[in-house]
C-alpha cells in the first residue's frame, strides 16, 4: 500500500487483523477445497495470517488431515489462533473420522419424557465434541445453537435446534456448555437474540422477527440467559431484524441489540462475534469494509468471514483514524479474545505423541449409538421382504435425498443401501437433480408406472438445512404416502431426520405397516432403524456383516466393491 | 493354535506371513472403512503385521492422512512392508490431494500422431507418480496396466490400458516404468499374460482367453516384454483361462503360466504378484488357503488379498510340512521381496520435515491440464446458451452416470455442474439408481416429456469400470442424440471417458453441432472441455471464477455453498 506509515500503524493493523476470522478449507491442498469461491489459497492464508489475522474457520477433510492443517496454520500465523468449525452435531458431522451425533432437535424430544436422561446425553454430546475438537486441532466450537425451533417450516435451524421451548432449549444448551467446556474447548451461542422464528433463510435474505420486547423475554431470550450463566465462550449474532430493538439494522451490526441488549441488559462480557459477513443478507446491504466497521460499531469483537479480509482492514483502520471507532475499544476486543484463548490454550507445551493426528480418528460409537437408540421411534411389524430369496420377490427401495450428489450420510456401502439390496430391493434415488417421479395428480402424485414393479420400501431423508430452500416438506408426501397404501404396494417406511414430516405421517399409517423415525440421517441411524424394521442388524458391524452375507448378485449392484483391480 | 511348536515353527510362519499382501483402508479409523468386507479392522491388522504379515495394500482417504496411515502401519509392522495402491492413474486417481491423470488410453491416441510427445507424457505421467505416491507413504504403484485393449466392449480394462494395439502399449508402458522407477517407487506390470481381450469383468466371473501360443505372442504377450526390458519391478497375474497354455487352472494358479511363460521364457527375475485372491473368479473355486498354496506352488511370490490371511498361513505352512511346497522355494521368494525393497528404501534413515504429510498434497497441476489439454477433442462452434441471461432461457444439463451416489469427479462445485448452471442449464442425473428417463421406443428412446422443456446439453460419463458390469456402451445413445437432434433440443455434447462412445457418436453429428471428447473425467477435464465449448474458463481456476461471478440465484441452486451456519 501506498499510504504513509504512521507510529504504531503495523501494530495497530495487527491489533485489527487479530480480530478477524477467515475462511479456509480443511484440506491442505488448494487443489482440494470444495468452495473455491469462499476457501482462501494457502498464499492468501499465509500472508493474512503473517499479518496478524487471529482467527480461521474450516470446513471439509477428515479429522487427521485437520490435525495436520491447524498445525499448519498455528505455524504460519505463529500465534495462538481462534480455529473453529460449525461442529454442532459432533465433529463427525463436517469432518470424516470423528463422531457425528443425532441432531439436538432429537434430545429435544427425549426431553419430554425423561429429561435428567437427555440432560446428561446433552453433557456427553458436548464432551464428546470437544474432545474430537481437541484432538483434531480445534479450539472452538461454534454451537451450541439456542434457538427455539418454534417454526417448524425454518428451513435453517430445525433440527439443529435443543428444542421447541425455551426451557428445554436452554437447559440442554447448557448441558452441551458444561460438557464442550469440560473438555478445554470454547463454545458458542448462537444466534443471537434468535433465529427460531424465521421462514427465510439468511444466507439466501434478509428475514425479519416483527415480535415485541416481551415476547422476545418470553421466548428467544431464556436460553442464551442460560448459555451465559452456564458460561459460554461466545456469543455468534443473527442475520435478522428486528423492529422492535432496531428499526433499522439487522442484529449484527446494531448498537441497541449488541451492546444494549446482550452486554448491558444480559451481562454477557464473553467474546460477540458476527454470523459470516459474506451471507447475502448483510453481503448484499453494506460493502465488504463497512460491513466489519459497523459490526464493531455496534459492540462485536469479532469479525467472522469477512467478504475481503484487506478491505476490512483497511476501512477498520480509517474508521480509527475518523476517530469512528476507538483504538480501546479494539484493545478490549482483543482482549476477550486473549482471555478466551487462555482458557483453553494448555499451559506448559503440551507434549505431543509421535503420530497426533491419528487420535483424531477415534469416535465415540459406545455414545453415537446410545443416542440413536434413545431417540428411535417406530411402530407396527416387521417388513415382510423375503431376506432369504433376494432374487426372488423384487422391489423398490425409494429413498428421497435432497441431493442425490452430496449426500454424505449415503457412501458406498450405506445400510440404507445395502440392506435393502440384500431382500430384492432395487434402489431409486429421487432429488433434485434426478428425473421426477411427481405427476400432476393430487392424490395420487407419484407416477408408479415409472416407479417400476413390487413392494416399495420409503426412505425420507429431510431436514432443514441452510441452503436449501426449505425444510423439506414442501413435496406431497402424505398424499404419495396414501397413494402406495391404496396400491397396496407399501412396505415400509423410514423418516431420518424431520420429526415434523413424521409427525404429520403418522396419524394416517396402518397399524400393521412397519414405520419409524430416526432423527440422524447417518449410517449408523439407518442401520439402527432398518434393523428395528427387520432388515439386517441393527448396528453398522452387523449391517455390514449383512452386507457380507447378502447374496453375491445383490452385493454386486449395490456399489463399486473398491477392491484391487 | 493347539498345534505343538515345531523347532523353527514360528520363523516358519513369519516367513509365509512376509509373502501376503493384505488389504486395509487408507483411514486411519475403522469407523472410517467404506468396505468392511474386504478391509480389516485395525485390531485384526495389528495382529497380523505383527505375526510378520509383508505388505498391505490401501484404498480410501486423503493423501495426507494415507501418509500417516502408511506410518502407522509401518510402526505396527516393525520391519520395511510393501505398502501398494491400484494408482494406475495417478495417485489423486485413489487419494484425494495428488495428481489425478487422464486415463492411460488417452496417450495411446495421442500417440497414434505424436509417439514422441505421448512418450514423454507417458514418462512425466510415471515420475509424476511415483513422487506423489513416495510422498504419501506408497513403495509400490501397481501398474502399469500390460493388458492390449483390442477388445471396445471389455468392461473391466478400457481406458486403464496403455493402448489398443501391442507396439504403443509396450513402448508407453516402459515410459510409465522409467519415470515410475526413478522416484524410487516400485512398478507392476499387469495382467499377466494379457487381459485386454475379454469382455467379461473377472470381479464376477472368470474369463476365458481362447487364443493360441502364436496369437499370444504376438497381440498380448510384446507389452510384458517390453516391460520386463525396462526393469519392471513386479508381474501381477490375471484371473482368467488360457485353454492353449493350461487346459485346467487360471494363470494365477497355473505353472505352465507363471514358471514356464513368465519365469523361464520370458526370464522375468522380480516380483510375481497374484491379482486379488478373494476376487470371484478365483475365490468361487477353491478355498482361501488351498488358492494361496496353489499360487505359490505355480511360481507366484506374493500372495494378495487372500480371502482369509490366517488360512493362508496356516494352509501354505501345512504345504511345507506335507512336501508340497519346499522351504527353499519360499525363501527365493521372500529374497525376492527383500531385493525389491532394498532397491526403494532410503538407505540412511530419511530426515523427516516437522509435517512431512503436508507434502502429500502437492498435486503437479501443470502435468494435469498439459494432458488433459494433449488429448481433448472437439468439434463445432460454441455452446448458444446465453450465459449472460440465466434466469431467462432455461434448459437441461443430462448428465449420464455410472451410479450417482459413487461418482468422485462431480464433487460440490464441479465444473460439468455450475458452468451449464450459470448458463441457465438445471441438472438431470441419469444413472442406475435414478428414474429412468428410457421408453420403449427405438427411434425416440429418451422420455423428452419427462425431461422437462429447453434446450439440452448432453454430458456423457461412461468408461469401463470394475464391477459395473460392462463398459457403458449398453445404453441407446446414437438414436437418444439422433431424437435429440431431430427435435431441435440438442445445444451440445460432451463425452468424458470412453473414446468408443464418442467415436460412435462422432459420424451422426453435424457440424455445427457444439461437441467434444476427453479421456479424463475429472473436474479439471470438464473445465477444459466446457471452457472449450464456450461454456466458462478452460481451467478448474477460471472455471471457479466463473462460478464465483455467475449470479447468486443460479450459484445458489447449485449445491449447498458449504459455508458457516
Amino acid at each position: 500500500m501506498s499510504r504513509p506509515q504512521r507510529p504504531g500503524g503495523t501494530e495497530l493493523r495487527r491489533l485489527i487483523a487479530s480480530l478477524l476470522v477467515v475462511r479456509a478449507s480443511g484440506h491442505l491442498g488448494d487443489a482440494q477445497r470444495r468452495y473455491p469461491r469462499w476457501e482462501l489459497t494457502n498464499t492468501e492464508l499465509q500472508r493474512l495470517l503473517s499479518t496478524g489475522v487471529g482467527g480461521v474457520i474450516l470446513l471439509g477433510g477428515s479429522t487427521a488431515e485437520l490435525a495436520l492443517r491447524c498445525r499448519q496454520l498455528q505455524r504460519w500465523a505463529g500465534q495462538t489462533l481462534l480455529l473453529c468449525a460449525d461442529v454442532e452435531e459432533g465433529v463427525g458431522q463436517r469432518f470424516d473420522g470423528a463422531s457425528w451425533l443425532v441432531p439436538p432437535l432429537a434430545l429435544a424430544r427425549l426431553h419430554r419424557h425423561a429429561p435428567q436422561r437427555a440432560l446428561a446425553l446433552a453433557e456427553r454430546y458436548g464432551a464428546c465434541t470437544g474432545r474430537d475438537a481437541r484432538r483434531a486441532g480445534l479450539n472452538w466450537v461454534l454451537g451450541p445453537v439456542c434457538d427455539v425451533n418454534n417454526n417448524p417450516a425454518n428451513p435453517v435451524i430445525n433440527v439443529r435446534a435443543w428444542g421447541e421451548d425455551p426451557a428445554c432449549c436452554g437447559s440442554l444448551a447448557a448441558a452441551f456448555i458444561r460438557g464442550l467446556q469440560a473438555e478445554g474447548v470454547l463454545s458458542c451461542a448462537k444466534h443471537f437474540p434468535g433465529h427460531g422464528d424465521t421462514s427465510c433463510d439468511s444466507h439466501l435474505e434478509l428475514p425479519v422477527l416483527p415480535h415485541s420486547r416481551e415476547r422476545l423475554e418470553q421466548v428467544e431470550l431464556p436460553p442464551f440467559r442460560q448459555a451465559i450463566a452456564a458460561g459460554v465462550s461466545a456469543v455468534m449474532t443473527a442475520h435478522l431484524r428486528l423492529p422492535a430493538l432496531d428499526a433499522e439494522r439487522p442484529a449484527t451490526l446494531s448498537a441497541a441489540v449488541l451492546t444494549g441488549l446482550l452486554r448491558q441488559e444480559l451481562g454477557f462480557d464473553g467474546l460477540v462475534v458476527t454470523d459470516a459477513l459474506v451471507m447475502e443478507a448483510i453481503a448484499a446491504h453494506h460493502g465488504a469494509g463497512e460491513a466489519a466497521v459497523l459490526a464493531l460499531e455496534a459492540g462485536a469483537d469479532l469479525v467472522l468471514m469477512p467478504a475481503d479480509a484487506d478491505a476490512a482492514i483497511a476501512a477498520i483502520e480509517a474508521a480509527v483514524a475518523s476517530g469512528r471507532l476507538s483504538r480501546e475499544r479494539l484493545e478490549a476486543s482483543a482482549e476477550r479474545r486473549r482471555r478466551a484463548l487462555a482458557d483453553v490454550t494448555p499451559q506448559n507445551g503440551a507434549t505431543e505423541t509421535p503420530h497426533p493426528a491419528e487420535a483424531a480418528a477415534q469416535p465415540d460409537q459406545a455414545l453415537e449409538q446410545e443416542l440413536v437408540e434413545a431417540c428411535l421411534e417406530r411402530q407396527g411389524p416387521a417388513i415382510a421382504v423375503n431376506a432369504a430369496q433376494p432374487a426372488s420377490g423384487g422391489g423398490v427401495n425409494l429413498l428421497r435425498l435432497d441431493q442425490a450428489l452430496l449426500a454424505p450420510f449415503l457412501p458406498a456401502g450405506a445400510p440404507a443401501l445395502v440392506l435393502p439390496q440384500a431382500a430384492g430391493l432395487r434402489p431409486c434415488l429421487l432429488a433434485a437433480e434426478t428425473p421426477s417421479l411427481w405427476q400432476a395428480n393430487a392424490e395420487a402424485p407419484l407416477d408408479l408406472e415409472r416407479l417400476g414393479e413390487g413392494p416399495v420400501l420409503l426412505q425420507l431423508f429431510v431436514r432443514g438445512n441452510p441452503f436449501r430452500g426449505g425444510a423439506g416438506t414442501a413435496e406431497p408426501w402424505p398424499a404419495a404416502v396414501r397413494q402406495l397404501l391404496a396400491a397396496g404396494r407399501l412396505a415400509g417406511l423410514a423418516v431420518y431426520g424431520s420429526p415434523y414430516l413424521w409427525e404429520e405421517l403418522r396419524p394416517q399409517l396402518p397399524a400393521d405397516l412397519p414405520a419409524g423415525y430416526s432423527p440422524g440421517q447417518m449410517p449408523r441411524a439407518q442401520a439402527a432403524l432398518l434393523g428395528a424394521l427387520g432388515l439386517g442388524g441393527g448396528d453398522p458391524a452387523r449391517a455390514a456383516t449383512a452386507q457380507a452375507q447378502a447374496a453375491p448378485a445383490a452385493a454386486k449392484g449395490a456399489a463399486d466393491q473398491g477392491f484391487t483391480d
